[in-house]
């Protein structure tokens, strides 16, 4: 962290380069402005691990410089980190409703909602500190209460435009364009822009057009309605609530978190439904077909969410009938698209109607394509620019975008986690490194799996082990007992007689050997009994599983 | 199989209700034509399993009556089980020139190239058995040398259309629809059709599309180009080849099985270019970076291949330079998503320019969009339909635009690998089962992986493993020595000292305990041990790694 007294320093602790962990800050001297808390759901190599959350060193060692975590919008990538961050340090939250809503939850699931500080902020409302102050602009994505945040400083203002896309014709409010305007006339040092789809060309799709394909499938279809989508999303549920109501369905909701989602919705006023139209799973059965929707989880075939389990017939309360449509008004996250390719197949095998693909108009992005980036762009017009919430080829997009839309290609920084920026209106400059990277959330551990854990993962999952024990009598130098092989996820122990048989035969000539020489050295046995299993078995089998030796002595 | 002795029976080992594994028979009384021999590329949760082949057991069982096995064209999910069905039987194999040139090298490295009968076959041949015979028709594909099968039966003729798409620009020959008129006129009793596209609207594009726009790139760029594709893409080299030529760069090939393709394709004369087109790696430094061209594997992101270690830099003979421009000419396929991606990242990351992505029509599919099926249908006008190659959503898709085309709903079959259809003029229906399901290849083991094995790679993989070793004294009921604790994948060792002492001290009382008791069952031990320490583990951790007592006696 090497800016200038007089500089505003700008940094992200995670969500650069990545989808996921946003953490940024803005630091003016004394005065650390911190916006976001994520996680970041792990990459199939991390075997086993639960979540990916930022180290979070630089805040712990400068926590009386923070004076608050401002909350965008109340999506898992940007308020899942909450939990952890509080553990560590405690500071104030600000956030708009629905996101401190779904943060007190959290906070209670962890046993932390006592000591946080949660403040509700309005668009409107200016929060100042000693030397900076934040303000916020509405904008437009796929779950209420989304903001932009202008932080104030000294050296100029920089504005985060949090996820967004500009949709003209929203389920909820318009974004504040006017505001944004304001901002921009004001000056901008810096610009934070989301750059998910900077290689989208054109406009994303608005809600309500999702919102007319909703009430077309629900005017048409015969039989029951399985409606798959991201709990998050309260717009989408909203606008299937609002089709159930108009004709005539009644609605049951399966999934934790759609449940949570639907009470969350109700209780704070974005889903408005009259009185009973949601009913207990338990009165399924007592309704027609075609007066039931079914509101579930599952849209990205995760296997143990609702709609999987209803497709592979393990649900307890509800199962496919003949007539059935379901409904992904989704798509497939990266990474999903085998398990939901599963799910639909599955669904079809099963005797449902299944509406998915970017062809029925049942989905839209949250976040905007190329023009509306640029649109964020021209009405900001920013000196300097950062792109943040994206891969690398994203952020290089975005950037080029920026210089079409007038940046200097040299105020552009394609940035690091964990580097910093440094700004005034003079001067903008890549100023050292904050300490950065990814913890792994495992069960209750945190950061206590690392790279030997994850590779040992990797080994075993791919070949197996073995494990070889024997006992030695080290006065006499001769074998106790054994050596005795098990192995698991190798081969089939009970149809691999043979082969363990041959190892254990080899082994053991080895290790009189290796006592008839008086070797003491436990390293070197182990070293030994490695080393003459593993060609042996590679040789046999072509697989090269993990042995592990265990030697005891009597 | 309870077709009727007047009857042709139509059933699939592998390629109903997935993509891979293709593996079709015909049989009439006891004449059975074979229609492909392929192979599967495992999902994610077949742990370390390297390829996926069709149960044999029927044809084993049945071998003296195969007259042959009949190849439509030569990719691996068609031919790739050659080898491993060439091992239970030995039958005549019937293929184009390039399908039997790569089964060729393939049974060469399998050593089975001296016993293997393979026969050549041209488009205007019959092969005639006593009851049945056999024709083709020249279909278009991502592959020279495709060809669409008919059997005929004294029943009616069976028509198996191989991958295809109509191309009506392609590079190398168009598909002879005049043949196919001609099938379709006299008669076909059965179809059964490439379903890979089937969810996919209008007309597949034409490979020259792509090679306008290879051309486009070649022309332009000015540094290193980079070209990645499927290396069975014969036609996609041949045009890259062209375009280097047309714009005098030398090429380099890097990538194994790229560099069988190139040398197999020029061999056969699908490849032309003039001498000296293509140069060592090792004089790739001594001509300038405009005079260059690089074809290389990789374009699915697998790690291990050349384009991966050329992003990642860990590739012996080249690395990225300011001005490379690396072309994707592929699109990923499900599952490859996130490798792709990482690729790209690093690319950038490294300083090249990336072309890839649908928009820059620089790939197309090999397989036909519905108006293509529907031309099929239309063509070969069908009494039974059988959809195949594709998961079960897909072959569904294709029912329905059958029966748009005119085939009887009651005569489209959806059926499942092992399903045996009987069929004749008068009667179409499911007729028993055959022996059908998977067999795990895992280095030289076929199908000696099965679940129990794979279950335990899974639960390694994600908990990871905790041996106890205790050794009893069960002459006097004592702990002679341990129990020791030792774990792999689940904590790192030398951070969890108090956890694993704490165990220890947990588990040695227990021991104590059940000494005392006289406890002499080692399964109840055995369960004992685990018992206690599982749920004291997962208290600590919130993990449940697999535990794996062993007990020794001394």
């Amino acid at each position: 962290m090497k800016a200038k007294n007089h500089q505003a320093a700008v940094f992200a602790l995670g969500g650069l380069g990545e989808i996921g962990k946003n953490t940024y800050a803005v630091q003016f001297q004394d005065e650390i402005i911190l916006i976001d808390a994520g996680i970041k759901f792990p990459e199939d190599e991390l075997l086993g691990i639960d979540y990916v959350i930022p180290d979070y060193t630089y805040l712990v060692n400068n926590q009386d410089k923070i004076k608050g975590l401002f909350i965008t919008h109340g999506h898992e990538d940007h308020i899942g980190g909450v939990p952890y961050l509080l553990r560590e340090i405690n500071v104030p939250i600000y956030g708009g409703k629905l996101a401190l809503g779904l943060i007190r939850n959290k906070l209670e699931e962890h046993g932390l909602l006592r000591k946080a500080q949660l403040r509700e902020i309005h668009e409107d409302q200016v929060i100042k500190f000693q030397k900076t102050s934040v303000t916020f602009f509405r904008t437009t994505h796929s779950i209420p209460d989304s903001y932009g945040i202008v932080v104030k400083t000294p050296s100029g203002n920089i504005v985060h435009t949090g996820d967004f896309k500009f949709d003209f014709t929203p389920v909820g409010d318009p974004a504040n364009l006017t505001k944004m305007a304001k901002i921009g006339e004001e000056g901008v040092l810096c610009l934070l822009s989301d750059s998910t789809n900077s290689e989208i060309p054109g406009f994303t799709m608005s809600e309500s057009k999702v919102g007319e394909s909703i009430d077309q499938i629900f005017r048409s279809v015969e039989g029951r309605i399985i409606f798959a989508t991201f709990a998050s999303n309260i717009y989408r549920l909203q606008q299937a609530v609002e089709a159930a109501v108009k004709y005539r369905r009644k609605i049951v909701v399966f999934g934790r978190s759609m449940e949570s989602a639907i009470s969350i919705g109700l209780d704070l006023g974005y889903i408005k439904a009259p009185k009973n139209t949601f009913i207990d799973a338990s009165q399924l059965n007592k309704i027609p077909n075609d007066q039931v929707a079914i509101l579930c989880t599952g849209s990205q075939g995760e296997p143990m969410a609702a709609l999987s389990r209803i497709a592979f017939g393990t649900h307890r309360q509800i199962q496919i009938i003949p007539g059935d449509t379901v409904v992904f008004s989704s798509s497939p996250i990266p990474g999903n698209t085998l398990s939901v390719s599963k799910t639909i197949n599955q669904l079809y095998k099963a005797g449902a109607e299944v509406i998915h693909g970017s062809l029925n108009d049942i989905h839209t992005s949250g976040h905007g394509g190329q023009e509306e980036q640029k649109l964020m762009l021209r009405l900001m017009k920013p000196k300097y620019f950062m792109p943040i919430h994206g891969e690398f080829r994203m952020l290089k997009m975005h950037s080029k975008l920026a210089i079409d839309c007038g940046v200097l290609e040299e105020n552009c920084f394609l940035m690091d986690n964990g580097d910093v920026l440094a700004l005034d209106k003079n001067e903008g400059r890549l100023a050292g490194k904050v300490p950065s990277g990814s913890v792994y959330v495992d069960g209750n551990g945190i950061g206590d799996i690392g790279n030997i854990v994850l590779r040992d993962r990797r080994i075993l999952s791919e070949e197996g082990l073995v494990v070889v024990v024997v006992s030695l009598n080290m006065k006499e130098f001769k074998v106790a007992s054994g050596p005795d092989i098990i192995s698991r996820g190798f081969v089939y122990m009970r149809e691999s007689g043979d082969l363990i048989n041959e190892a254990q035969v080899k082994l053991s000539a080895h290790l009189d050997e290796l006592m008839e020489k008086k070797t003491s050295q436990w390293s070197e046995i182990k070293n030994e009994i490695t080393d003459t299993l593993g060609p042996f078995l590679y040789e046999k089998t072509k697989r090269k599983p993990m042995i592990l030796p265990i030697i005891m002595e009597v």
